[in-house]
């Protein structure tokens, strides 16, 4: 096995202490040049790498050529890109391919794509063998500060999105920050949004640091690798908190309330709204409707926005194409939604920037009436 | 919520202590007339009971009656009956069912039938909103004896049987021995092979009761109830030692290499052979190879074969309809098995009657020598 280049000495590690499922993070540019060797360290003999058919012809190659100089038989999984591939059929495809490449228990899935080819191959991972270990490395900005982090995978059913699935937790992180360089600018704004939302939900000086280095992170400068990496560790320390998602872990859900209903709304088409967008959105709304309740200055809400806006990312039910529906179509998208209790829907709402909190009780009168004003405004 | 009914004072009680994840067996006949307030005391709104077209008119009506009696709304899912039922298609349609009826994280899963219906309810539990609880009601003697304790759930992939799965504990087994009443015999039979396979494990004197009480297993009198209750315990005592399957557990393998090896070759066709009564073979043959390897006396040996065969189950090879293949298909489907190494196999081996062992590093051509010989000897 040979040793760790030293060209990947500059990554930044981010630890998530989860106990025996306790696994790093890595942050940097070119961390794929040395994955076989770290991979190679988890002491697997074979290595099944999962991907789709933009990333795979991108980057596959490298990586899958690291594995094999470090000793690990490789094989090549290749999905077809988009939300539809995680499915029910997906699943099939990729745990039968993961059983042909003859993956045993201690060998492993390599995740190497966005948020969909993660979240399906580490559900694969998950039940293949009733469990094996399973390596992220994300391509996209949203996989390497948020779906990545986390342990949950799954795939959709017709009843909704990530309803089938399995919390398993990567044994490594390999967040290589110079993949992003390929990444569609509308695919990169979108993950920015989750960026951006770690600072809204109770980090008012990354937020700042944010307003003022955003274009760093998008031209891919150092501010690219700190904000992944602020990012990670925002993440993973709510969710060492509350690892099966029981509580606190919803504050992560800011500006997801209205960002699915929007979602549904759109029919998941990513030409009209992406996830990320639909999140800035959402972001807004949250802090412009938590204005409406007297609980936060309305500067606050503007100075979200701004940022946001400033970023290219949509930020107003006016901005989504194709139109947002009517207030009886959202409210029926948000009841839809795994946060509603009786007649009152839980939000993630806030105080300021910063100063995120869990409301379990919002009446859907007051939601409606915010809606309503929303639109008519537009 | 009523309170558990008397009658039902006489079932025994299994304990399987798994930290966090502990539960209780209970056994004994009738259970199901109660089962709704056992259920309904786990804490749950509603449960989606998933049962096959066999079992689902003998005993879904009464058990379902039994939940709403105790305020769980049930919605009952009813499959085809058999081992392709336990497919990634399977999969599909009892998740989307469990959404469609609406079973929230709280909510339970109850699986109502076999070792088929255990496992892929099971493990449809084990991913819809990525876990939910579930209680097994198993209806086979194999079930309630064996596939319904240790947490072990799963699928059938192309590539081989129950590769695809999780390990997801039960929050409650209630086994009735009354249900057993409508079992076709050579189910119940097969069953017995895995009762009497806990004695041969490491319990002489449970198989020196087997022996003696068997008919009374059969009959569905109280020796029954005993039997399922000392193979509980016997299994969950190994669980317990090796819940993932890292070591120990292999022991609950003794007869299934060679069994397993048959039903391969019997193409998994339930006509020529189902997995008891390859098990059966698999434990004479266990015995029979143990003997030849100077391991064990040749008279524990034809002891083991005498019980299986009074029971009515078969025990050689020549007794496999349609023939058991050459010695090299019957060597090739073994060395599909998990339970291989390089060039040698691991087998469960015996030293005696309730002595068995892991034995890791037994050559391939030993067990060519011993096959050759058996299938001369037909
Ligand atoms: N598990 C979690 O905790 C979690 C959290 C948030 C989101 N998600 C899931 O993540 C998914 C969305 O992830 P996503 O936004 O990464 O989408 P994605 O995986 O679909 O990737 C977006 C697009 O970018 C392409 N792409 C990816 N990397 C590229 C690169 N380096 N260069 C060029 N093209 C590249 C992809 O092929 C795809 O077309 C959703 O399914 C969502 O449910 C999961
Ligand atoms: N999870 C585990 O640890 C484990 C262990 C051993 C076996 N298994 C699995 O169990 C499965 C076999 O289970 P099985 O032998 O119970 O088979 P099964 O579930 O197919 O049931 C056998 C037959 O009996 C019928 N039946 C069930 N209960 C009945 C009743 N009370 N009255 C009349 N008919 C009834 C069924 O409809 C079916 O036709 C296999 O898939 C095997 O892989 C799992």
């Amino acid at each position: 096995m040979s040793s760790i280049p030293a060209q990947t000495a500059s990554a930044i590690t981010v630890p998530v202490p989860l106990g025996d499922r306790a696994y790093d993070i890595l942050v940097g540019r070119g961390l794929i040049e040395a994955a076989g060797a770290r991979i190679a360290a988890l002491g697997a003999r074979a290595a099944a790498l999962v991907t789709d058919e933009h990333v795979g012809p991108l980057y596959a190659q490298a990586l899958s050529r690291s594995l094999a100089a470090n000793g690990l038989r490789t094989a090549v999984i290749t999905l077809p890109p988009g939300e539809a591939t995680k499915s029910y059929a997906g699943l099939e495809r990729v745990c039968d391919a993961v059983l042909e490449a003859k993956i045993e228990r201690g060998d492993l899935v390599v995740a190497l794509g966005g948020g969909v080819i993660g979240d399906l191959a580490g559900f694969a991972a998950a039940v293949v063998r009733r469990g094996v270990r399973f390596v992220q490395v994300p391509t996209t900005l949203l996989s390497q500060v948020d779906s990545s982090v986390g342990g949950k995978t799954g795939i959709n059913s017709r009843h909704g999105k990530n309803l089938v699935g399995a919390f398993h937790q990567p044994s490594l992180v390999l967040a290589d920050t110079s993949l992003l360089d390929t990444l569609p600018a509308r695919e990169m704004r979108a993950g920015y949004a989750e960026v951006a939302k770690y600072g809204l939900i109770d980090d008012a000086r990354f937020f700042a640091w944010c307003e003022g280095n955003w274009t760093g992170i998008f031209d891919g400068g150092p501010e690219r690798d700190e904000a992944v990496a602020q990012s990670c560790r925002a993440k993973a320390a709510v969710v060492v908190r509350d690892e099966h998602e029981t509580g606190d872990r919803a504050l992560l859900n800011l500006g997801h309330t209205f960002g699915h209903a929007l979602e549904r709304i759109t029919r998941y088409d990513s030409t009209r709204l992406v996830h990320g967008e639909g999140v800035a959105i959402g972001l807004t709304l949250a802090f412009r409707f938590s204005a409406a309740l007297g609980l936060c200055p309305l500067s606050d809400a503007e100075r979200v926005e701004a940022h946001l806006k400033s970023v290219g990312l949509p930020t107003r039910l006016s901005h989504v194409p194709g139109g947002c529906g009517t207030v009886d179509e959202l409210l029926d998208a948000m009841t839809q939604d795994k946060k509603v209790k009786g007649g009152s829907l839980t939000f993630i709402l806030a105080r300021g920037i910063g100063q995120s909190f869990i409301a379990p009780g919002v009446e859907a009168e007051k939601v409606r009436a915010f809606l309503t004003s929303e639109i008519d405004a537009t």
